[in-house]
C-alpha cells in the first residue's frame, strides 16, 4: 500500500446558531466560500466532494445533499458523495477525503458538513436525532438520546465516584471557550450553578450538560501535501486517521463506561501517527452530552478510567492548562449540527496549529487531535494533525 | 497513482417486494448472509463496510444504517460508512467500495444496500422519495418526482417523436425479464395494453412506466483481484468505476432530453475500461420510470439522441436480442428498494457473467455494465464488469 502525506489547505465555517433566515444551501455556502477562499482555490478546481449530513430528510426534507452542495458551490459534474454516520458524519466524510486524496485517487477534495435543525419543532429535533440509535430496540421503547447518555452517566457515577458538579465543570469549561469564538452558538459564559439549576432533562443530565440545536456548516479543503504550498503558507498535515464501530444498542456493549470504538480508533490513530496521547496539545472531542467528554478523555488515553471527571474539575483540561480540550467550545458552547461538526472540529484544530484562533489560541500548539462519535457510541472517528512545515 | 484489480467474489439478495413480516435488520441480513456464503467467507475477515440507504430515516425512524448493517452481520468494531445519494446510493458505495480496495487501504469490503419502504404510506414513500430533488426550488413547490420524469418524456416525445407505446415496451420487457426472476417483485408478464391503461400518475407516465415501491437489500464483497480465487472460482472484475453530478434542479439543465452526468460517468468508464459501447453485451440501466430507460439507452451511447424508444419497442434490448438490458427485471419489474437498486444491479450482472443466471441467462455475456441514477440525474455512476479468467 503506497499513501501519500494528506494536508488541509482551507478550512471555512457558518456561524452555529439558530439561523432562522438561513437555509441549507445558504449555509453550505457560507462556510464553502469561506474554504475555498482560504485555501486560495477556484471551484473549477476539485475533483471530489465528501458532503455529510445526518438527518437532512427529517429536518428540512432533503435527501442527496452531496450533490445539492457540490451544485451550490460551483462544482460542476464532480463525484459527490453524502456520507451519513448520525453526529460522527462529519469525522466519517474527512476520513473518505482523505482515504481519496492519499491513495491517489483524487488531487483535490472537499469535505463538507451541513445540518438544518431549526425548522423543525424540538421534539421533532430529538426524533430525528434519535434514528443514532437502534430505532427498534431501543428508541420505539421509549429512551432518548440524553436517557442513552444518562444511563452511561449514572453508572460512572456509581464504579468512578463522579459528580454531578464535575460533569457541569465540562459545561462550564466549554462555554468559557465558546465566548471567544465568533462562530460559537453560545457566547457566554455559565457557572456550576447555572448548570446544577438547569432543567433535568434526563436524571443526571441536565438541560445545560447537553448540546443544543444548530444550524451550520463547515467545509475543508485537502490537497496532497506535496502540492500544498501551493494553496496555503501553513498546510496542516493530516497524521492519521481511524475509524471504529460497535452495536449501536448500549445494552449489548461490553461496558456503560467506555466507547469502545472510540478506544479502538485511538489505539490506530496512534499508531499511524506514531505518536501517544502525551504528544496531544490541543483537542476536539466529542461533548454531545458532559458525560461523554469524560468518557472521552479517557478512552482517548489522556487520563486513566476513572479519574477525567475530577482533573476537568480541577481544571487541567481549560485553555492553555495542561491539555487544552475544546477550544472551539465543543459541541456544548460552539452548537452540534450534527453533519457539520466532525468538520468544525478539524477547521478549529488547523486554526490552532496555525496559530490562527486568536484569543482561545493554545500556545505553542504542535499536534491536534479531532474526536467525533455518532450515537450512544456505534461510531467513532479520529484524527491527528501536524503543522506540516 | 497506483491502483490494484478489483473483483467482486460474492453476492447476495433479499427477495424484493412487499415484505410485510421483514424489518430494514432482516433483510440486511437475508442479503448479507448469502453474500458472505457465495464469496465463502467468514464475517470477522471483512475489514470495511460501505451501507447504502436513501431515506430510512423517514421510512422507519433509522439514521446510522451502516454500522447497524456491520453488527448485523457481525463485522464487529470494523469501519462503516453510510452512502447517501438517492436512488444512487447503491452505485455510489460500490465505487467507494472499489476505491477502498483499488488504492489498497482495503483487502476485503463489504458493499450493502438496503431499503424498507413499506411501513409508511404510499403518500408518505412518494414525499421522502422527493428529497431527491430540489426541496425548496422543486418538491415544495408542488412537483413530483413523476412529475419531474413526465416533463422529460413530454419534451422527448416531442423532439424525437417518441410515443407512449414505445414508452410501454420499456416496462413489457422488464416485466418480462421480471417473471424469470425469482427474486423480482413482480413475476408476471404485462402487455402494451396493461400500461397503457393503467392508471395516469403524471400525464404520460401511467402506473405501470413507474418503478414500484418496494422493500429489499443486497450485498457484494469486493477483494483484489490477485486474492479473488481464494474465494470463488469465478470472480468478476471491475474494469471502470465512474460517476458524476449536475445540478438537482431539472430547469437549470442544459437540456431535459439527456441526462448529462449519465454521459460524462460513462465516457469516463469507457476510457477506463478501454471499451465502446458496442463491446457491451448486457447492461442494468437506470429505469425507475419508462422513460428513464430510453435516455439511459441513448446517453450511455447505445443509440443515437432520438432513436432508442423505436429500437426497445421492435425489440432490440430483449433477452439475447442485440443487447439484453434490464435481465433482472430492472427496477420497473425487479422492484426499486432505493438504496438496494445499484449493488442489485452488480448481482445481476455478476451472475450473468458467470453464466449463473439460469432462464434469464444472456448468452456468451463476457462485458456487463450497471447504471444507477440519483433524482432527476443530479447524480450517475456506471460501472463495467468483466470475468477475471
Amino acid at each position: 500500500m503506497i499513501m501519500r502525506d494528506v494536508a488541509i489547505v482551507g478550512v471555512g465555517m457558518s456561524k452555529f446558531g439558530e439561523r432562522w433566515s438561513s437555509g441549507l444551501k445558504d449555509l453550505m455556502a457560507e462556510a464553502g466560500i469561506a474554504a475555498l477562499e482560504d485555501a486560495n482555490i477556484s471551484s473549477h478546481e476539485i475533483e471530489m466532494l465528501y458532503g455529510s449530513t445526518m438527518a437532512s430528510g427529517r429536518f428540512v426534507g432533503q435527501e442527496h445533499t452531496a450533490a445539492l452542495m457540490a451544485d451550490q458551490l460551483g462544482f460542476h459534474n464532480i463525484p459527490a458523495v453524502r456520507l451519513e454516520n448520525a453526529c460522527a458524519s462529519g469525522g466519517s466524510a474527512l476520513r473518505q477525503g482523505y482515504i481519496a486524496v492519499a491513495s491517489g485517487i483524487h488531487d483535490i477534495v472537499v469535505v463538507g458538513g451541513v445540518e438544518k435543525m431549526t425548522d423543525v419543532t424540538s421534539g421533532e429535533a430529538s426524533t430525528a436525532l434519535g434514528g443514532a440509535g437502534d430505532q427498534e430496540w431501543e428508541l420505539f421503547q421509549g429512551i432518548t438520546f440524553p436517557g442513552l447518555y444518562a444511563l452511561m452517566a449514572k453508572r460512572h457515577m456509581y464504579e468512578y465516584g463522579t459528580t454531578e458538579e464535575q460533569m457541569a465543570s465540562v459545561s462550564v469549561k466549554n462555554h468559557d471557550n465558546a465566548s471567544k469564538n465568533q462562530y460559537a452558538q453560545f457566547r457566554r459564559a455559565i457557572t456550576i450553578d447555572d448548570v446544577m439549576r438547569s432543567k433535568m432533562v434526563s436524571d443526571p443530565l441536565k438541560l445545560l450538560d447537553c448540546s443544543p440545536i444548530s444550524d451550520g456548516a463547515a467545509v475543508a479543503v485537502l490537497v496532497p501535501l506535496e502540492k500544498a504550498k501551493k494553496y496555503n503558507d501553513t498546510p496542516i498535515k493530516i497524521v492519521a486517521s481511524a475509524q471504529a464501530s460497535d452495536t449501536l444498542r448500549l445494552a449489548e456493549r461490553d461496558s456503560l463506561t467506555e466507547i469502545k470504538a472510540t478506544k479502538i480508533a485511538a489505539q490506530n490513530a496512534y499508531k499511524q501517527a506514531k505518536l501517544e496521547a502525551k504528544d496531544i496539545d490541543v483537542v476536539e472531542v466529542h461533548d454531545c452530552f458532559s458525560i461523554a467528554e469524560i468518557l472521552a478523555m479517557e478512552d482517548l488515553g489522556f487520563y486513566k478510567k476513572g479519574k477525567a471527571a475530577k482533573a476537568i474539575a480541577d481544571g487541567e483540561t481549560t485553555l492553555n492548562s495542561k491539555l487544552s480540550v475544546n477550544t472551539s467550545g465543543g459541541l456544548k458552547g460552539c452548537g452540534h449540527p450534527v453533519g457539520a461538526t466532525g468538520i468544525k472540529q478539524a477547521a478549529e484544530i488547523v486554526w490552532q496549529l496555525r496559530g490562527d484562533a486568536k484569543e482561545r489560541q493554545v500556545k505553542n500548539a504542535e499536534v491536534g487531535m479531532t474526536h467525533n462519535v455518532g450515537g450512544s457510541g456505534a461510531t467513532a472517528v479520529v484524527h491527528i494533525y501536524k503543522r506540516a512545515d
